[in-house]
């Protein structure tokens, strides 16, 4: 027999919950949607899709009351890191940095980034996400052919660095040029592929490791190209005292960046955890795009001004960062995170917390349609609306882990758990159904995975100290 | 065929990885244990158990790798609000305590006890606890019913009060001498029941709700018959100056119970958000037990110096709080939170996030030796040691949410999911296998929950706002 998937061009998911997320917060109680190749033709209550469009329908998918909302998208992931999991925890940063991530980082061979991405994305996908911007790591080739496969959709970029500290040899010497020429050729043989999937754009690693020369050579390029930068901003303390020393200014980061004018309106800053309101203003005035990645800043960061990014109008989205900062990869945890911290950090602002701020309806925002807008891809992504690409979610809110369900929005971000998102599709084809991803043998993926990463370790000479007595 | 589990007495899991918990910290890489009755008779390298104890043995079971720890203990949790979760999500205080969560409970019949900790139940079971102290709830006889068919243990309390502003009319007439009796008449009747799993305590809901006639009362009883007493200490800033205010003391609910002489080793001080270094010292001195929950205290309490309390050589345990106030029930999540935040705490406390703060096995110790210290157990349960009861639970960390497992330890904190819980054994019985609950049907469950929740709803009038526009 064909596979059905294959040659159908008309789909009706239906008797569904649709979350769609547009400019109205429409929520459909008993609703359908129509598909058509890789985008959506129409949504609306089940009777009246159905009647109008069963006829052309090729495939009818009947949800049983279950929750669809646009698929999530994961604003700042290292997929290169997958593989370094539990490498690193409850040690200080620069032992993490230094002695860890770096060693292991600088030891991967393409196909590393490769069988990484992979199992990264396996986690993504059964998190419910269909779209995540790279935030910049090893092998950009590796991570496109793991894309493609998965059938994500993904703006990816490599690391880039052209100065700073502490450098593993092989990545001590390389010039603004080279860092800038790399990655044309990387936007050349990637970008648009994968169906239109996979995007190329700019990385810059940190401020710490890059002269100002880079910065404006990367501004410069992605105007050119059209496309965006992806950048680590104010992550701790020290880097803004860095910046003040080194580059003259009475800030930070932000500060910097301002007076430079590299903050534009396609810069997606992650964590940007240390910002004054000055700096606040900055983002808000320039369009920067906001990353905000709770797990990753209350371990190793800081808790970002968040409240107050979105009072000043700055457009925020999730990130999980990657595995060894978390070490959980999904956005599912994330938004319970942003909604729980947030609501705690007012208790050092005000003297105490504050339950009704960033509330479940923003949170599902920042996972959806802020993560397009910071993607630069909310003319196709972020929300269920005609002539959008078909990237969705369904949600079984059916189990112990969310009955009751006396208020359904709140309880996707209070309640759900990972293990709720059941089914998921990207650009039209579904990339997992019933919590079996299609495209790829999970088994044969950790498989890989647990051997390629023993194998980095070894080759970087990292050795992880026992915690107890093992007999 | 007979039921083998009735029937056996001596069983041998092997080929796992043996977290004991023990006080060496012990962790056998290939290790079994031996369970006889309800009880461990050994425990040590598969090899040598399977040698001597494989003649004896009813039934063995290879787990194939899989890790066992102690089950956890979960400290505090209000099992009568399962069936209010999502009824107070993103409000206020005050809206929270006297337009939900009071209404919700004094309309709970004896029969919606018994369904909300049925449900409680399963959830806690699917997250690998097989202990828990109920913080004080309405219907102990509905509780002790749903805790003795699931096959859990329990430590039960009342919900009890003599005074304070905005009782709900059937609660506001309470005298302090009922109070009394009617604990006295649970102990009775519940304490050592369901063969020896359930403990009555002795409760106290918070000191805006108690005379100090009932926390003096409640301390001689406690003591005459020798069981613990559990009592919500500290939570908000509000109840210290409320304290300050009434019982004209210099600092808050620590400083007075210590003044009373109320403070004990027998107690279990749930949240203890608001206390000052010399309020620690107080804890410390009278051996005080802290029951930590991390999701509640972020989300409507504030950061508990916790810290500052383990290096006080406080035992500090973990909690989930009750479903309207977290949402999650999951002690998975707990041990997760617990080290995010108090890492990131200390960004309050030193201008830095410190990611060495409760390192993974300090949070393990939290939530099980520890939780067996504080529900004054731990001569029987929170270590796999010989002569304690078989109570553990069976990890699967071959998926994608935990590979590849760098440090096994730190796995279990940092990247293990609530459904990586498999197994779960409690009193030398399986209460939960391959996931599946063993004493109740979930869907059945489930079902009740949900008609009985919405009743609830419709007979305390509580009405939940919409959050978006539904169509």
């Amino acid at each position: 027999m064909d596979d059905p998937q294959t040659h159908s061009t008309v789909s009706i998911l239906h008797n569904a919950v649709i979350v769609t997320m547009d400019p109205d917060s429409r929520v459909f109680l008993n609703g359908a949607i129509v598909i058509e190749q890789d985008s959506i033709t129409a949504v609306g209550q089940s009777s009246a899709i159905l009647r109008h469009f069963s006829a052309p329908a090729h495939r009818v998918f009947d949800l049983n009351g279950q929750i669809v909302l646009p698929g999530f998208i994961n604003t700042h992931v290292h997929t290169s890191q997958q593989l370094a999991r539990g490498i690193a925890d409850d040690v200080d940063l620069m032992t993490w940095l230094h002695d860890r991530i770096w060693p292991y980082e600088s030891n991967m061979t393409e196909e590393d980034s490769y069988i990484s991405t992979l199992l990264c994305g396996i986690e993504l996908i059964h998190s419910g996400v269909t779209c995540f911007a790279e935030a910049g790591g090893q092998h950009v080739s590796g991570m496109a052919r793991a894309v493609e496969l998965l059938g994500l959709r993904a703006c990816l970029a490599e690391s880039i660095m052209d100065s700073g500290d502490g450098l593993p040899t092989t990545w001590a010497n390389r010039s603004t040029d080279d860092c800038i020429e790399s990655q044309k050729e990387l936007y050349k043989k990637h970008h648009n592929t994968g169906d239109g999937r996979i995007r190329v754009w700019l990385g810059i690693r940190q401020i710490m490791n890059a002269t100002d020369g880079l910065l404006l050579a990367t501004r410069d390029i992605a105007k050119e190209l059209k496309t965006g930068i992806h950048m680590h901003v104010a992550e701790i303390a020290y880097e803004n005292q860095f910046v003040t020393d080194t580059r003259k200014v009475d800030h930070g980061t932000v500060t910097h960046l301002e007076q430079i004018e590299f903050l534009q309106k396609n810069l997606l800053a992650a964590h940007t955890v240390w910002v004054n309101a000055s700096e606040i203003d900055c983002l808000s005035r320039a369009e920067v795009k906001v990353s905000h990645c709770p797990a990753a800043a209350m371990r190793m960061l800081g808790f970002a001004p968040i409240r107050e990014m979105i009072d000043a109008g700055i457009c925020v989205s999730l990130g999980t960062d990657g595995a060894p900062s978390n070490n959980r990869m999904s956005i599912v945890d994330e938004m319970y995170l942003a909604s729980l911290i947030n609501k705690g950090r007012e208790v050092y602002t005000n003297g105490n917390t504050d339950p009704t701020v960033l509330p479940s309806e923003t949170v599902l925002k920042m996972a959806t349609i802020n993560g397009a807008k910071s993607v630069l891809w909310d003319n196709e992504i972020g929300s269920l609306e005609i002539g959008k690409k078909a990237d969705l979610v369904v949600i079984n809110p059916s189990s112990w882990t969310m009955i009751p369900l006396h208020d359904c929005i709140s309880s996707l971000v209070y309640s759900m758990r990972t293990e709720n998102t059941v089914s998921v599709m990207c650009n039209g084809k579904w990339i997992m159904q019933d919590n079996k991803i299609l495209n790829v043998d999970e088994e044969n993926v950790i498989s890989m995975a647990k051997q390629a990463s023993a194998e980095i370790l070894k080759r970087a000479g990292i050795n992880i100290p026992s915690r107890m007595n093992f007999v």
